[in-house]
């Protein structure tokens, strides 16, 4: 099988079309022919050297979800057959022709949709189920503050927001990309084009006063101490990315006197039980509402994957909205 | 009545003893004879003029917690009648011959126990109740790290963490009132004489390296980043209080990877059924274990309400182990 490996650290143009013998699948694993893989943030770090894969998979073949058709079954495996349609989140490994996942892992594609939106689809959704349901403990009647609310997680986290009933108000740094947001049921965007950002008065001022029930913050940085005053009373702010940065200075008689709530999240370092957790909650409760239509992928472009390394620069350069997904031609 | 009236901000010297009408009980409510109080920080500020109190209580009596009789009861009162022995929180008023608390939020005084342990109860053992187990989710065999142990919520806590079979470490700035720490459960002490204060390691080494899983924060400032170093990958943090300051600089990429989560509290603004709700756990779950002997309510000392402002000097001068006293001759 050919795959995606890193020769080197380094950007983009480090990446090389290699051959590799395929993986057998063990008990309870399935070995999937991959169809189309999409781009994240952490691939860039991981071909940089910065951000080491978890131990269980491949170590210089980047990728973190796909979509494609069960290729093979290894023992004791139950829940999927040769030929099924899976998609899903891998800790790498997933720029390859085929890859080896639990199949308590692995998530039906929704009937009716294509590889390239499904592979744009686990990343993304599962992120922000994870932090916004599961741990943001969203409610119908909530208003949740998104930042980057235009890229993969932040559209898809502005769809189910409005899905379970709450108002969205997203912010970010290019106004033709907040001009999108109303088509992932944004209700208000506010355009954070200086340092530090200005949001809080705008998010005040959309909710009578209140402030915004969760925060969804991918950013970081200076974004966390305007958030907190953003923030109704016992609001809480799941933390997800530090694009902005890694350190800020905090108030802390805010946290207190709001009785805030202030969580950090990963996905990909998570031990096996709390991902296949994570799936089979999905499973039931995510998947549903993309056949129902209430979700539906963001995909900024599909690219063939002998163009991949492009469409990792368009990624560095911040242009995209929504996913880049890779497919195998 | 005899009230401790508040006549203009300042120290513990503008406290004055003067009479006032006896305020009657409405529905659901009950007028208790304070026999005893107890001192809180909380209650400095408010003499202050720092911390004004919530709208439903006297604006110039300060005093958060009480124990004493019932002595009058509002129409559709069901819980208690005249003369049942009780205890609780208020949000002020508590420095007084009698007050007003609806009946709801007052706790039954354990059997057996005097007024003057009754009196050191309620915000010592509510605020580590609330914090540890009903925020902070404390299971048995975790580590537990409480700062300032020797304080009034803080050996609460610790009594409360051994009962529930978790482990302590407590830190504090007193060699001497650290010595004491056995006698509440707490396993490993350590000593913060140094600005900033380092208990990380010890954290670390106490754990076989994991840290710890919980962290009862008293204290705030640069305590919280070196909490953050001290904690186990999950950890929680429960932040109650802000006497080593209210703002620091926080590492946000330590909060992403070790998916922490920290969470500020106060129990005086919340509104009443949040605070009823509070009485209620807190009557099934928390008095059981001082019937069974597991709590104890640690008291530095009992003083006459006429000594109110010496005790008031000492606990600023940070003199005293658990809680202090006062009552009525």
């Amino acid at each position: 099988m050919k795959v995606q490996r890193i020769t080197q650290p380094g950007g983009p143009e480090v990446l090389a079309l290699e051959e590799r013998p395929e993986p057998e699948p063990g008990p309870g694993e399935l070995r999937v022919r991959v169809r189309a893989s999409a781009l994240n943030r952490a691939d860039l770090l991981q071909i940089r050297g910065f951000y080491p894969p978890p131990q269980d998979v491949p170590a210089d073949v980047p990728g973190l979800e796909y979509a494609g058709e069960v290729e093979a079954v290894g023992p004791r495996t139950r829940r999927f057959k040769v030929g099924d349609r899976v998609m899903g989140l891998v800790g790498g490994g997933a720029w390859a022709e085929s890859l080896i996942t639990h199949e308590r892992e692995a998530l039906p594609m929704p009937e009716g949709m294509s590889f390239t939106d499904a592979a744009a689809l686990p990343e993304a959704y599962l992120t922000a189920y994870d932090a916004l349901v599961l741990q943001g403990e969203l409610r119908p009647g909530e208003t949740v503050l998104i930042h980057a609310v235009a890229s993969g997680v932040g559209s898809a986290a502005a769809q189910l927001c409005s899905a379970s009933g709450a108002r969205v108000v997203g912010t970010g740094r290019s106004a033709a990309k907040l001009a999108r947001a109303s088509e992932w049921g944004v209700a208000r965007t506010v355009l954070c084009d200086s340092s530090p950002p200005a949001f809080a008065d705008a998010v005040r001022a959309e909710t009578g006063g209140r402030g915004a029930d969760l925060c969804l913050d991918l950013v970081g940085g200076d974004y966390v101490p305007e958030t907190l005053n953003a923030l109704a009373p016992r609001g809480r702010v799941i933390l997800v990315g530090l694009v902005a940065g890694t350190s800020t200075e905090l108030n802390l008689g805010t946290v207190l006197v709001k009785r805030l709530r202030v969580t950090g999240t990963v996905l990909r370092s998570r031990p096996l039980e709390e991902k296949i957790a994570l799936s089979q909650s999905a499973e039931r409760h995510l998947l549903p509402l993309f056949l129902s239509g209430a979700l539906k992928p963001v995909v900024d472009a599909v690219v063939p994957m002998s163009q991949l390394r492009q469409a990792l620069e368009r990624m560095e350069r911040n242009d995209s909205v929504g996913k880049l997904v890779v497919r195998w031609e």
